[in-house]
């Protein structure tokens, strides 16, 4: 069995092991539902990072940033140790403002997306100095001055430009298209009238150009495409008079869901963006370039653990019932993702069964994986649901009145608990009853 | 502007209220994203099923439960609501069972379905003593029996059948289809089977048959399918010496989430089902009947509230920027659903533009409605989405670090807060950082 991109993963005499650690004895020691997140495939991924982009800090001496989009998995510890090896963040609400500040973030290091930033964000954005509101509309730009204004401070600015470039995505990650709700129109002429008002204005500090074209990109050209329109636009700025420092070019980098695909690596995605980027050092100072990795950073150092409790067998199909479900997991339901499936204990890798494995809550689409040829598994066996360190957590829901799953680190120094089991009590913590109800 | 199903809405000089209350006011006092849920639209949704059904009881002598399916729901002040309108519980996890009692439903209108019941899950429930487990599977009936064993008790127990019934709904709510992955098929005679071997167990007491065939179903044609199936069945059972007290239809009534079209009500519902057991009167003892409604109780009981904090021109669309979003009701992102939405303060009724209305995540599914036509909408106004109140906040999660919005409960007595907004410390609370990271 090849996991691809899982090289936490070993199997040893048909036993899965993550980080060494055997998967069964994990799930038996700390309960099931159990998020798996491995530290040693976090720092491979975060440093493949910083070695594939170190070029263009050498051949151009300016920064190369790495802002972890926080909304793929905002646990501390994991926000933590991105933040310890040097990771800066992409935050996108008040919430995760406050999840970097609690991870020493420096605020040169953090930026803040969104295409509905509330007066309090905006306000809590100028207190912690970030390095840029990457700004999504004129509106927002004249809420930000003004609230600067109030404070009486400079807040820092950045311009999201909607490129109109097809990332070839699910429809329901792609944001860069001129029908998503993300940025401002370069065609039409609209980001450079804001960013002309912007000038103008007293109270923010025409940084940076932003762009994000989409999530789980399988294709290197669409960012090729998309660093192009940039920065095309911000040689249009220059003429302007408007110098920009930082171009942030997003995140997107997708990752291999489907062991049988290849997919770009980061050394791919870097040569394709520095080799564009330097086709304009002749034009322009080349500015200092972030991006917003997101799924690429932790999606593959995660696995979830389920247990199995039921095996049924119905006429046109043989289901494996998991204590896992849809409000652990969101994607297979909401985004019909693919996720590799494994049982932890493999008896017979050559003796395999096609089965559907389903979660346990009452709703058809809590299906996990459909027609999968796997081993012959077995009641109470453990199965493992592979890279779900991204929108994994991050998106766990109440549904079914379950509680949230424990989370895991496996790492060299041993096992530590992330991340607590919501209890039934937990999930009425909100809840009050008026005294008439009582 | 005519707002079916929801009878708790006026609009009294372009101010839209709820139970009477000024929206507008409500999300000022309260904040937002706000949930309001009606209680005078609970109570008539949940009198119009005991009205409309009992006839099944003057007819026939037997009871007529409803069971409220929590996952709609479950909410505390709202279960204890209908508790005390004599309402009984369809619970699916341990958690719901939980709440099923704090809410006082008494045991023998509690039932419990799910694919995936645990062991726990089966001892709260013999422990509870409730109505019945509706099992899905041989290998769970094995369980129940083996529990009950070790508890000294005996289980009751329905079986939950899969009639192969299509139910003409959205696929991920569709669950009587024979490649879903609920019940135990009839046609191949796996129905049967299971009932044999429980009526040989000893610590089980079969008391009835249950079916759920899909949920939001806008046509009565498949409820009398549906009937038929499970009383054919009912009958076959007869001719094995196996006599089954409760029959239980589950829920799946549909609500006019679209105004323009009217769908069932249920007086359709109970015409339909009664008339359809009424042709087994000679055949068999007619049983108890029990239902499992969940949306068709709450849905249009709920509104959700935003305040709009931006609004967006760009070449192909305008946009409303709203501070509610896809994690407090993944109903639009998750189902592609169409909920109506209006403005809190009708300006002109009859000058309208055309907008979509986008929700603060940063996600491109996140948008509440696409080229809607509705009166003119400003910066700070509270915009309004509709049917809200059943598979709202019962799947509503963190995701972009979002806290869950507070909740209130409009009544005669007053305006209550029934769940309390989620802080940024919240979201944090079951995170645990090893020290090695701090």
């Amino acid at each position: 069995m090849k996991f691809l991109g899982n090289e936490m993963i070993t199997v040893e005499d048909g036993i899965l092991k993550i980080d060494g650690y055997n998967a069964t004895e994990l799930a038996k020691e700390y309960g099931t539902p159990l998020y798996v997140m491995s530290e040693s495939q976090i720092v491979k991924n975060f440093t493949r990072y910083v070695e594939a982009f170190k070029e263009y800090t050498e051949k151009t001496g300016k920064e190369f940033i790495v802002g972890y989009a926080y909304k793929a998995n905002s646990n501390l510890a994991i926000t933590r140790l991105l933040s310890k090896l040097g990771c800066g963040a992409d935050v996108v609400s008040g919430g995760e403002l406050y999840t970097a500040k609690l991870s020493n973030v420096p605020s040169e290091k953090i930026v803040f997306n969104g295409n509905c930033k509330t007066k309090d964000e905006i306000i809590m954005g100028i207190e912690a100095n970030i390095r840029s509101f990457n700004v999504d509309s004129i509106s927002e730009l004249i809420l930000i001055n003004e609230t600067a204004k109030e404070m009486g401070k400079v807040a820092n600015v950045a311009f999201r430009i909607n490129p109109n470039v097809n990332p070839k995505t699910h429809p329901k990650i792609s944001t860069g298209l001129k029908k998503n709700k993300f940025g401002l129109d370069v065609e039409s002429g609209i980001a450079m009238k804001a960013i002309k008002m912007a000038k103008d204005m007293e109270n923010v500090n025409i940084v940076g150009v932003h762009c994000h074209i989409g999530s789980q990109l399988t294709d290197i050209t669409p960012f090729i495409e998309e660093t192009r329109k940039v920065m095309d636009f911000v040689v249009e700025l220059k003429k302007e008079g408007i110098k920009i420092k930082d171009v942030n070019l997003g995140g997107g980098l997708g990752i291999p869901y489907d062991k049988n695909t290849e997919i770009p690596t980061q050394k791919d995605l870097a040569n394709a963006i520095i080799n564009t980027m330097m086709e304009y050092k002749d034009k322009i100072e080349l500015p200092n370039l972030i991006l917003e990795p997101g799924r690429s950073l932790v999606a593959t150092a995660g696995v979830l653990l389920g247990k199995v409790h039921h095996i049924k067998e119905t006429p046109v199909a043989k289901w494996i019932m998991v204590d896992a479900g849809m409000n652990d997991m969101m994607r297979p339901a909401m985004y019909d993702a693919y996720h590799e499936i494994t049982p932890c204990i493999i008896r017979n890798e050559n003796k395999k069964e096609v089965v559907n494995i389903a979660g346990g809550l009452c709703e058809s689409s809590d299906v996990f994986g459909k027609d999968r040829e796997l081993p012959k598994i077995e009641v109470n066996d453990i199965v493992a649901i592979l890279d779900v360190g991204a929108y994994g957590i991050s998106m766990a829901n109440n549904y079914n009145a379950r509680g949230r799953p424990r989370m895991i680190l496996t790492s060299e120094k041993g096992v530590y608990i992330i991340r607590e089991r919501e209890t039934y009590a937990d999930l009425l913590s909100k809840d009050i009853v008026p005294n008439y109800l009582l």
